[in-house]
């Protein structure tokens, strides 16, 4: 039986994936090809491929793996035994092979779901395809990773389980039923998560911190019909004013959301994170001026690192009502909606927060008009104390491949599966990922640095001989 | 040369009104099978094929007619001479063949281009079909007439222009300079429309006063491209955000638009005026019933007919902005955009009102969202004197036809044609129609009476050979 977590042995796993760059971008390809979109049923059998495609690559470096079904689209589970490592931990690797929908597609430069290399301006080389960073190109770095270590060194040096799921983009309402009724399969000592970002480019992070998102459609009926605006405009109620009316005093003039008691719970962050925070010196106005913007929209007294990471938000992701067709159509529509998202900070309950929401819209609607909410769900925001040795451990691995520590950071986005890991499974969990700010995640012309391809694999090559020798 | 204009000439036209029916009915049926959508680009082939349907159908009946080609969709022209009637005025009859979109499919009974009869539930017949009320069933009421007086008399009572349109419900961009190039051809002594209502299924009306309009979509764009909202959620502004706060802002609580000198120009009806629509006891409360209202929405300080025939509006037609397919996308979209209409009463002018606007969207631009103005124009409102002998004329033979004289009132929609009538060939307008307030126009299942399509064809018989005696 072979030696493991040795440097010796690291060298050859590193080496081996140096050697096989190539053909791991050829499979990052092919997996970028389907398009895993799940949030549109017509895509569900593309899910379907993409889950197959992910079971088959993990049996080919030895993971005993299988594609699972569900209410929605299925998971992908696969377990690596570790032979002499029995003290080791054993740790349970989650992403997910879904996309996020590619629209509008006029806006790629290339076909989304056509992968191809491109060179950006600096002369960095990027992959181009809709999940290239979220999610596909990500969990491809630990994949890469394991079946380095197994062709180098014959096996993994800790007992891996992997979960692969197919509905992050919406939502994952299949996921909470799914670990209840596999919890003895999949309950591990604390789990990997590679669905975050590097602090920048030459900078790699550990995220500590999440925001946690509920959502709800807010569906307004005012007329039992579409009207003419001529014969009806005056008397009438169009829904859209209504809407409008509502969604327009969602927000003050400082930027804070004025549902009654939404930052009641807040949870700030301590002063030591607020300082290191401080300390990173982040550029809000590049932050924005690269997206466009000079001047930010949230809460007046927080920084722009505050906002994004520790405060909580009211966002319109869509708005639709009447008529939005070439022309003029002078109608009053019987109905406009809108779909929305909060993004939540610890302390919030998302139940609580819908319930706000619901109760704002309600007192502002006319007597004659109806409103439905529908699609609610929702996950808590999640906070690590980062003193577990799994952290430093981690740290350590990151400041070796990149030649510098790692930022402990936060992150606006929410990954529920993490929460749902602490509140069902009882596990923390380190999340590193390779993701930039320029990877125009959900956007058109996604893309994912080839840097963050080759050294996120190098990457978790050493977290998992560090984590190894725990 | 026969005596025209007499009782005796005037029965057998009607008789063969009465006896014709049945193919009227199949003529109609003919125009209506064309989905002659004028806004939609998609449907030019069949804006084509109802003009030289229009076209054919004059000339069967004697008229001189023709397809006159425009930048737009086609006009069609014809002219009919009267022999032995110098004296009696030249009349010109104007109606559009086109039709507003017939979408949400799903919400007909039947299909909007495959008309039919139905009975409705106080067993009146009903024809079921886009475009039946608005402007088809409606112009070919007059078509029916002067082919009945052709057949029975050899010849119409007095000389007819005809001019049939085909972007009425796409704001007549190709009609002023069609009348400017045609001025000659076209000018007569007075114009006929007939694409008005009745006062109820059994009181005719003439419409003295038409609401104008003028249109404007604003385009707000804040981020460069689509964002994540967890990664830029707060500090990124939100154009939907922004939009809503402004459309939010257009109408205060009492219903009012609060654009600044916005009713400054407003010319109020007289005392007289409005004494006679307050004696119409109009129901309001049934008014507002029947499309699943109860609340007026308009200026709270004017009566429902008030708000609906002389006071100003402005009415949100479409909104769009963000991810509106299924399920959930967790953007802040680059865009958001709205469609608007102001309905306009008599004194205001439709270049200072969308100035307004954009004045009034402009103060509230934040810094770093820009705010794009496209697709404007409008027509100002008009009213008539009625005391000129047309209308005396008119009502006599609508009083004959139905039993009870006609009642003069506004109308909330706009006609844009009555204005470039008086503004650009020195006309005035009698406005005469049969449409009633349930026909649904611009709705789903859109339908006009069978009554209102033979006793409208009664009708117009009856006026041609009084206003050939004035």
């Amino acid at each position: 039986m072979k030696v493991i977590g040795m440097t010796g042995n690291l060298k050859a796993v590193l080496d081996a994936l140096d050697a096989g760059g190539e053909a791991a971008l050829a499979r990052l390809f092919e997996i970028l090809k389907i398009p895993s979109v799940s949030t549109d049923p017509a895509h569900d059998p593309d899910c379907a491929r993409a889950a197959e495609w992910c079971a088959r690559t993990l049996k080919s470096f030895g993971f005993d793996a299988s594609v699972r079904q569900t209410d929605g689209q299925p998971m992908v589970v696969g377990h690596s035994q570790a032979g002499s490592t029995a003290n080791a931990p054993h740790v349970l690797f989650y992403g997910h092979y879904d996309v996020q929908p590619a629209d509008p597609l006029d806006e790629w430069h290339t076909p989304p779901f056509e992968p191809c290399l491109k060179q950006d301006g600096a002369n960095a080389q990027m992959i181009a395809a809709r999940g290239a960073s979220d999610d596909k190109g990500q969990f491809m770095t630990f994949l890469e990773a394991c079946r380095a270590w197994r062709n180098a060194e014959g096996g993994l040096p800790l007992s891996v389980t992997v979960l692969l799921e197919g509905e992050e983009e919406s939502g994952s309402p299949s996921l909470a039923p799914f670990l209840k009724a596999n919890r003895q399969e999949l309950k591990c000592d604390f789990a990997l998560v590679c669905d975050t970002g590097q602090w920048d480019a030459a900078t790699p992070a550990i995220t500590t911190m999440l925001r946690g998102m509920c959502s709800v459609e807010v569906v307004i009926t005012g007329p039992s019909r579409d009207l003419h605006s001529g014969m009806y405009g005056g008397p009438a109620q169009n829904p859209i004013r209504v809407l409008a009316g509502i969604l327009g005093a969602l927000h003050g003039g400082d930027g804070a959301v004025r549902i009654p008691g939404f930052y009641d719970d807040v949870v700030a962050p301590g002063k030591d994170q607020l300082d290191q925070w401080k300390a990173l010196a982040f550029g809000a106005s590049d932050f924005l001026g690269g997206v466009g913007l000079n001047k930010p929209a949230g809460e007046a007294k927080y920084g722009v690192l505050e906002q994004l990471w520790s405060r909580p938000t009211a966002e319109i992701n869509g708005i639709i009502g009447g008529y939005t067709g070439p022309g003029t159509k002078t109608v009053i529509p019987s109905q406009a909606s809108a779909k929305l998202t909060f993004r939540l900070v610890p302390g919030q309950d998302p139940e609580k927060i819908i319930a706000g929401f619901r109760t704002f819209v309600e007192k502002r609607m006319p007597p004659d008009c109806e409103v439905e909410f529908i699609g609610e769900n929702g996950s808590p925001a999640v906070g690590f104390e980062v003193s577990a040795p799994m952290f430093e451990a981690a740290a350590q691995a990151l400041a070796e491949e990149w030649g510098k520590a790692p930022v402990f950071m936060g992150c606006g986005g929410s990954i529920p599966i993490v929460e749902s890991f602490q509140s069902q499974l009882g596990m923390d969990t380190l999340l590193v990922g390779f993701a930039l700010d320029n990877d125009r995640i959900h956007s058109p012309n996604e893309k994912y640095n080839l840097t963050s391809f080759n050294k996120g694999a190098r990457s978790w090559a050493r977290i998992l001989a560090k984590l190894a020798a725990l």
